[in-house]
């Protein structure tokens, strides 16, 4: 069993800490708020007193963090990560960001000796509470073989997809095909609603056949219930949305359904819907087909 | 037990008609040409003389033809299935065609005592063979109550989802889903290869997360495989997406990514791809990314 | 000199029908409401008692309706046009609508020994009144020749483009490129808008350069002082899209941009702005930006 | 008359410092390549043994680089512009560029006395012979006031829109606006080809109403005769798109006509065509159209 700083215990970072914990691990909480903390000491977890203790008595190092710029903070500050860490750690960063800043993560980790992992995840907050969440895996193959234990303690499709910045280059896929599945499952809610099909019913059919996806599965409940409590902040997503554009971009490919989608994510967002649910994207659909804003579905 | 004339013995047709023979049903088939017929007797059915003798025998008639054109002269003809069917009979037509098209048969067929369903499918070739199709069915109660044995030998998740037509929005709600994932899907693939990422791992971790779908678990392979033997062929997918198009001018509601991803179905078929299965989409991503028309990805 | 029955006597057809007056036909107003031919008759005209009498005085017939209903009505109708014209009369279709259309009133005027030509405009409100419209004519050359003194008394550009339905044709690619233009103006006006730029000197320098466009030039204004007023209603303008979407794909080319512009159309129609000027698509592309609807610019 | 130094005397260049040479000025070419300054010198300029003795000479200096990092490379180099300038010198940047970019230049050249204006242009190859380019400028009044008779050499609508930056903000503005525009001509000559309308004409009717643009009246005849010589390079205006959608997205404004274009030129660049004018959108649309790579309208 590993002795681990857990850094972010946000929405995602929480359970997924709390599952290490439960998996037997030795889990040190380091969070900018105290409650998160002390919600992981009750599950059996332990406080850390600041980011650089914690870090200097872990083997693995996991980051949960919003944005590339908190990661290298994170990592490369002057009492940070890297600079305490012990030779030979593992850090396991889970954020979400673009796959050159986890390329130079890598790089910036193995010049101290430490093996850097970029291991974002998919599933949303049910997947991280029931350890089910998709990891996709990028760095050498023996810091993964490491890594394993833990990450099977957090998900179940663990999957080593290349070297560094490979994980983040999947979840920039994995971000543009969920952030397209919502939006085509919103636009046919919208259709169905302006036909008079009773929609509960269309979606169990639609879930059973070539349409079927996690989306419906997971999400349409929520939809039709016009509840858009987060899950995944749109905001967030919007952030990824620019990842994946810009790095389709940088590889010189077009994603047009793609780059369509980032278009209308920012449009959730510029209307003042950055903090609800991505599956936001349905209030969009229904105002661009007349719906008024207090319209409600249920 | 039903006395069964099946009409349109196709990838679809054929499959279909042997579950319900298998199911105890005295299935006749009724093909423009003979050989499916001959097969269909070969799996226990009977062939039909003409179209008339085998509807007038009929309790219950399902089409399954590619177009509201063969549907519409099948039924309204002047020896057709609604001049030559009994009173009380029960016209089934699984075919994809527009909702109006939909509704004027049924109220054609009531004006002489028949009970019309729409019950368009979805699963492909796949779900035809093993009978987990998922059948979207639009009209009475009553009829529905009815065909139900006959929908279960077919398929899996039978639901009914409102008046005449409503089965036919739900089929183009499907079409467009099931079209738009096949395009990020395919985005995705080309962003992947493009990055040096092995692609056949990252569908299997893409597929275990919230971008997972059908089209990742049962088309992805193919995909890969650069095999596009239909299934499902551009064609007649380009003409749904014509369906769903119009239904939401009707309606007025737009379908943003509905209508994009449309645009790109015509441009496969304009290319010359119409008799590929609809996952070659993918061929276009790849042609605007600059790959040669010639380039393997095996 | 030539007597005119003219038909459609609206925002465009009564500025046209002033026109030909003052170039010295004789010309017989018949409209719907009859403030219109008063007003024509003010100005020169006469008033017709009715649309049989009017016709079968004329040596040419124009008519300036709002869709292919009205104009099929008119032509076909029991006591219309076609049946109540003198062989020999010209009847020049200043509509707006599809190819097709035009192709069977062609052939049904023919087959009554009429000359019949889609002759469409483009210009606006003030073009027909300055007479400076652009007149994208199909049909015989003879008869293109013979219409060619009314048609330049009302329009400046005049080209003969095709046969029958080629008019339609060229008037569909234009009301693709209007409304796209439209849209990518008010997309840059909300570029600036959010930079903090100064709209006005924007739009000059705009217009000078190969940004420049006759929307820029007559539009622009109006769109900054956010004055909607028609012009062109997004309603008719959202009818055209159709024709152009619906030719596009009998024709097997896609129009990837004109589709996008189509969707957005059809949500400045669905959100209640179907009687505002084309311009309004200025307003959608504020509220996806998140401009609250009662946002001023001015 | 001021002494210039003017550097980057390429397509655009090249042509801008000529029409100083005519105004009186006396010019100072400096350039990679050698051939372009003897052309200079022919037209009665002066060459610059280096960048640093030509900045140090002069009261104005001009940059039309291709891109940000040339630009940035020039002035902020140890042997930069803004090294070598004397104070007061005046620095008029006519590349397009990222605004944020242009800000901190001019707080770059700011903090050691010198104006900077940025003042990217448009119009095209030909506007920068005739002197006909638009001119946005962004910078100081006074800055503006004291470069504005050579900026009337270079151009005839000459704006100025803002402070640092406002310039480039709008120039991203324009390039939006000029790629859309011929997307949709692009779209509206492949529609026109299918349909077997005469496209010259058609573009001459199309010229003279309210579709009518820039484009259409100077690229047209070239896109006509699939005439893909450069005037601008696709590379460039892919660049340009990356700035605008980056702008728009940092603004949090949606430009989802802007973003489609945006894809279809990257998708163009992918596909070889980088070198060729950006008219050569052209061979997208008609690629998606199904029209044979070898295939020729003329």
């Amino acid at each position: 069993m590993a002795t681990v700083a857990f850094i972010g215990l946000g929405i995602m970072g929480a359970p997924m800490a709390a599952n290490l914990v439960a998996a037997g691990h030795e889990v040190i909480g380091v969070n900018r708020s105290r409650p998160a903390v002390d919600r992981l000491v009750e599950r059996g977890g332990r406080g850390g007193d600041s980011l650089a203790v914690a870090v200097a008595a872990a083997d693995v190092v996991v980051t949960m963090l919003p944005d590339a710029p908190d990661v290298s903070g994170v990592a490369l500050g002057e009492a940070g990560l890297y600079a305490a860490a012990r030779p030979g750690t593992l850090h396991l960063d889970c954020s979400t960001i673009a796959p050159e800043v986890s390329r130079r993560l890598a790089e910036a980790g193995a010049a101290r000796g430490l093996d850097v992992l970029d291991a974002p995840v998919s599933g949303g907050e049910s997947g991280a509470v029931d350890g089910t969440l998709s990891i996709m895996v990028g760095g050498p193959a023996d810091a993964v073989a490491r890594a394993r234990p833990l990450l099977e303690a957090m998900g179940k499709t663990v999957v080593h997809v290349g070297p560094a910045g490979a994980g983040q280059t999947v979840k920039a896929a994995n971000q543009l095909i969920v952030a397209g599945t919502i939006q085509l499952v919103a636009e046919a809610l919208v259709f169905l609603t302006a036909h008079g099909v009773d929609r509960e019913a269309a979606c169990r059919v639609l879930a059973g056949g070539l349409a079927g996806s996690a989306i419906l599965d997971r999400k349409a409940a929520g939809m039709l219930a016009h509840d858009f409590t987060p899950g995944f902040r749109v905001d967030l997503h919007h952030k990824d949305l620019g990842i994946v554009t810009a790095a389709a971009r940088e590889a010189g490919v077009p994603v047009p359904l793609g780059a369509h989608v980032a278009q209308l994510m920012a449009a959730v967002r510029a209307r003042g819907h950055g903090d609800l649910d991505h599956t936001a994207l349905l209030l969009l659909v229904e105002e661009l087909a007349g719906h008024s804003p207090g319209h409600s579905d249920s």
